[in-house]
């Protein structure tokens, strides 16, 4: 009998199959491959080829723009908003629009075109969280903006476009409504219970374990209750925390850690798939609550979203998340590199 | 500059790319094409290797199971949710859970193979059609069930596991939380108004004729103003109804034609894509009301879902509706082939 499973957070409902439930070795596998065989505009050399650098981490000495960076950020080249101009709003009988105003950069997340996350030392994933948080309290600036969202594909079928390892910001000019949503209802359980409901998933999760994938000072690395696919994780922070940019260094340190761990776990128990990996975070203007807990998710990309999904919002999870947690949690991951 | 549009219905917000909007020749093409290499449980000849059938149009004379159907309804021999069983509803801590009940058929929508929806006859899509609504009014009967969708993937990308011609219907025994949004927005609307929305939708787009595919006695087919995706069309009916399966006669053969000229124009535009279709109609027990607007939706598969999607609900679409619109308009139709 599979079973029917509520996300306490978005009330979104899934169906966890349990008869037949998929393991590892069940979905087909499009293991992501670093070939390097095209021209790279994020290689080190290139930095011509991209719009002038942001933000960089590790030059010492030389000029803007050149070799010797361990971290850049860049505006993206074909951004899917425009930095320039005014934010006119306009109706026009039902409808509504408004000027696609917004912030699009990439963040290169390393030098070498072939080191994906998962592989870096934790040092350097840290830089990479740094980066992020940088351009996120610079971006906050412009009174302009209302959300940011820091997000990556990794692998063609997770839909990035260039093979070199980088993760995306986009800054819009309204909260978007699932955003809207998650914080809302969770300022609504706070209201009742005067505690955040993040927190009291991760006590719960902490005492019964079935889910809990890692955990550290900092961090719990879970299988969420109701997940919308195979294999999704999320990081939180142990202890409440309603942004990720305003934390004390030492966490994205702890963070970085986490992180690749997880990300080398992904690597080992599903041979290196394509995933995408989201970090949620309050809204501008609301970073400090008691309400909303920020964190990361991440999906590996297994299954293909069809016409139920599309037509209902709702979805159906091969693998109960007990079950990836345990391949997860047993997971062989190599120490990182040194660098 | 891009553009921010808003969709009327369902509150979401979408990016539509306005620079460098693509064309029908700038999407990596995938077309489905029917191999017919392995053995096929859907074909004629083979019923003894589905579930025994719960429907069929067009045999005459000759046992159940056997050769002879022009359409033929089956449950599902992997269902997503299973029919037997009590509806138990459970809470463990902050977490809810329910058994897997619901239904999950197969409509076969032909003997043959080789012939998709967009190369049948008008009649065998109607055919299809009322098998749809035969199967939603039985289903109606079983008490446990809120909620129920048609659907239909159309080739591997679009997640279908077999070639045959098929659709799948699902019944669910609650309102999945996207409907019950959409439906209590367009209830509110009314409240506010005393009009249905998609009724206002219908008739601004009539006018301003933009976004407009193709228009009949009984239908119009939209690009619609607020797209998630390149070439999502609409199909609704043009006068007020709110429920697909509570239709006269005439609507069901109106549709068919509809319906088919609509795939056959994405077969045409877009060299035969993948794409899922939804139908969306009223939740059970709420069939008549004066709200909400029954309506099919098809989505061609040819972008990828990221990281930017999964973590904010927002849409970046690449290709403006007017194009589609466009593109879809002057596509060059072949008549349905008579069967």
């Amino acid at each position: 009998m599979p079973e029917l499973r509520k996300d306490p957070i978005t009330g979104r409902w899934v169906i966890i199959s349990t008869d037949r439930a998929k393991r590892p070795s069940d979905f087909v596998r499009e293991s992501v491959d670093i070939k390097g065989e095209r021209f790279c505009p994020f290689c080190t050399g290139n930095e011509s080829k991209t719009p002038p650098e942001v933000l960089q981490f590790g030059r010492n000495g030389g000029g803007a723009n050149s070799p010797g960076w361990q971290v850049r950020v860049v505006p993206n080249k074909f951004p899917a908003l425009g930095i320039e101009g005014n934010l006119d709003r306009e109706g026009f009988g039902v409808f509504d629009r408004m000027n696609g105003i917004g912030a699009h950069e990439v963040i290169i997340e390393t030098p070498d075109h072939r080191t994906t996350l998962a592989m870096m030392n934790e040092k350097q994933v840290e830089r990479v969280l740094c980066a992020f948080r940088d351009r996120m309290l610079e971006l906050k600036n412009d009174k302009r903006f209302r959300y940011m969202l820091v997000f990556k594909n990794h692998g063609e079928a997770a839909g990035a476009s260039l093979e070199h390892p980088h993760s995306q910001l986009i800054a819009l000019p309204i909260v978007p409504k699932r955003v809207r949503e998650e914080v809302d209802s969770a300022l609504r359980y706070y209201r009742e219970k005067e505690r955040c409901i993040f927190c009291d998933v991760i006590h719960q999760e902490l005492e019964s374990a079935a889910r809990v994938v890692d955990e550290t000072d900092f961090f719990v690395t879970l299988a969420p209750y109701a997940p919308r696919f195979p294999f999704e994780t999320w990081i939180l922070p142990r202890h409440h925390a309603s942004a990720f940019e305003n934390q004390q260094g030492a966490v994205y340190a702890a963070l970085g850690k986490v992180l690749r761990d997880n990300l080398a776990r992904l690597d080992a128990v599903l041979d290196r798939p394509p995933y995408n990996l989201m970090f949620h975070t309050s809204p501008v203007g609301e970073e400090i609550n008691d309400h909303y807990h920020w964190h990361v998710e991440i999906i590996p990309k297994l299954t293909k979203v069809a016409g139920f999904e599309w037509g209902t919002g709702f979805y159906i999870c091969p693998t109960p998340p007990e079950e990836s947690a345990r391949f997860m949690r047993e997971a062989h991951v190599l120490p990182a590199a040194s660098r």
